[in-house]
């Protein structure tokens, strides 16, 4: 291997093997363990898809019903936490009290040092659990309400939905919640798997890396994005005014939110999946007008800029579905948290079957070597 | 720039160009921007070093107060983290307490949003302050003693050392923790500066940033390596043992904690620095016990293993330092936090000046593409 240069942003370096998922970028597809989003999307549930990319293969039925009992159980927060997490200041962004509620579960959780192998998918499991349980509480928190207790009837994802509106989900709701949580659960090596992994990467612990996770998520070039394509789609009022706008913002040369990908040069699949949802939902709700606007704003763009490239990504659909599910777009990104934590975990485990610390260097371009000089000669 | 195979570690990859610091492992030197760590050491301060590092250029006279002046006004801490941390479990690691303080104070920092130049250096200035009082804090708390209130009358490093410890140091405890700090403020792009700037590059905050940099430290591959070596040097009792030691643990593969250094081939330019202070240290209190036994376990690795360019690195000397300062092994990695918290935001905000969003790849090994089987015919 020959290194020259300096790989800002590591385009294209790939820091490790996986057999947790691959995406064609070119094709615009996603896989996880050789399996498409879209027919896991269709056919499986976000319990089998985290035992898909913790375990690498899909259970049993027997397996299966283990895993979902065990992520079902661990499903509640201690008091204690709760109570701090109440105390926080209400206009502080949600991701951040996540992220100290992750931290506090580790602070509570008696088990999280220990590093056999049995030890750490028992830790991953009390994180994916309860890392959902937490969005939607500390959801609820900010708008002054009481977290709710979760309901052992539903399964992960309704029970996810059900703990952060107060309403049990209809079937096609279930569905969404369902197809969001596999949609969101792994997409390789963005910055907040990348810094989950550099914190995992020094043997330090789960929840250590998690947190890290949701603090790189938490940016504007990363999950932040899908809140702001929202906030664009609901400052339009109609397809004829989303067409002016991205023609003027195009001409201003400023980007357009929910399009473009570092990987993805054609439509995301997922974005085709949340768009087909979106539908059915519009449809169910009698109200079509977020869908008409991305859409117009998807055919311009492609018309505009598909020879560039640039191409919907996740972000256009998913923001209008929840918007449609009675989310506020501030849990948008939580929720891709809650969901991600697995494919964080699922890629840590699997980098520590033969682990390397990483550390990276820098290119020195500064002055010196030199004398200091004393303060009063300068 | 060709990339071919897969950069696991990311071994000797530069992701960055710097003017902060630069090592030569090979001479065994290190500089921040251009000043080498020996007379930095000797002639600056924690508060002089943490602006070079900042600004990438030493203050004038009225810059350094006014800055010194910053620092010290930041150090107090809201009671209700206070509050908060002191509820949490006794037995849980010290770093998790820091880390959970860092996010809170990032909670109950309303200005922790603000992207504006100006604003990123007041949140640094309050970060870099205000972990130091955190990390004196949770060490205090986790002894069932009260948090001491800061002495505006003590720089940086006394007055942690003095939060700490409860006691004013004495012109060489001062001297030496002053040093500490200023050894440890800064390392190029270890893990944990690697965690902080991938989540940085996401343009989420500052204290998330740190927090990753804190999770990541915590690792025994990384910070953790110190409380370790400090262990190792208290179970031995006389230099004879040490030898016995050394050659007893070779023999069976095992790796010596406090030597060897992905970048250094020599030694450790900081190692040698804390080596001249644990003489005096030791001088001081006569207790001359570590010192040799340290030296001894030294000298026979330099023989059996220098030729493989296996040297002491800061580790082997730094704890021995802080246990005859009268500081428990739990705070070694918190005050390693604390000082590098400078480091970590430096790379950051040199980074921000021309900031790209950190994706790497990895590269897919495992089955498929391939159809999903049911459950029931699994």
């Amino acid at each position: 291997m020959s290194i020259t240069g300096v790989y800002k942003g590591l385009d294209n370096v790939p820091i490790k093997e996986t057999v947790i998922s691959t995406i064609d970028g070119e094709k615009g597809k996603l896989y996880y363990v050789g399996y498409s989003v879209e027919e896991l999307a269709e056919k499986s549930n976000y319990e089998e898809v985290s035992f898909l990319l913790l375990h690498k293969r899909l259970p049993t039925g027997e397996e299966l019903k283990d895993f979902s009992n065990k992520l079902m159980k661990e499903r509640t927060i201690p008091n204690e936490i709760w109570s701090i997490l109440e105390k926080t200041p209400p206009g502080a962004p949600l991701m951040d009290k996540l992220k100290a509620g992750v931290d506090l579960l580790g602070l509570f959780d008696g088990e999280a040092e220990k590093t056999d192998k049995a030890a750490r998918l028992s830790t991953a499991i009390r994180i994916i659990s309860k890392i959902a349980t937490l969005v939607a509480g500390v959801y609820r928190l900010k708008k002054g309400l009481q977290p709710l207790e979760p309901d052992p009837g539903l399964n992960h994802a309704s029970n996810f939905l059900y703990m952060a509106t107060g309403k049990k989900p209809n079937a096609l709701e279930s569905k969404i919640m369902d197809v969001t949580f596999i949609l969101h659960a792994e997409h390789e090596l963005p910055a907040s798997s990348t810094a989950a992994l550099v914190v995992a990467s020094t043997l330090s612990d789960l929840y250590s890396a998690v947190s890290a996770g949701i603090g790189a998520l938490k940016g504007p070039l990363h999950g932040g994005a899908n809140e702001r394509a929202l906030e664009m789609l609901m400052s339009i009022k109609t397809p004829e005014e989303a067409e002016q706008y991205v023609l003027r913002e195009l001409a201003s040369k400023r980007k357009i939110m929910g399009f473009g990908h570092r990987v993805y040069k054609t439509f995301d699949p997922r974005a085709l999946i949340f768009k087909s949802y979106l539908e059915q939902l519009s449809e169910m709700r009698k109200d079509r007008k977020l869908l008409e606007i991305a859409n117009r704003i998807e055919s311009v763009m492609i018309r505009e800029l598909g020879s560039k490239l640039i191409y919907p990504n996740i972000d256009l659909y998913s923001g209008p579905v929840f918007n449609l599910l009675g989310l506020d777009k501030e849990i948008f990104t939580p929720i891709f948290a809650a969901a991600r934590s697995v494919g964080w975990i699922a890629h840590i485990l699997e980098y520590w079957e033969d682990n390397r610390l990483i550390r990276p260097r820098a290119v020195y371009i500064g002055p010196g070597p030199r004398r200091y000089v004393p303060v009063d000669e300068r």
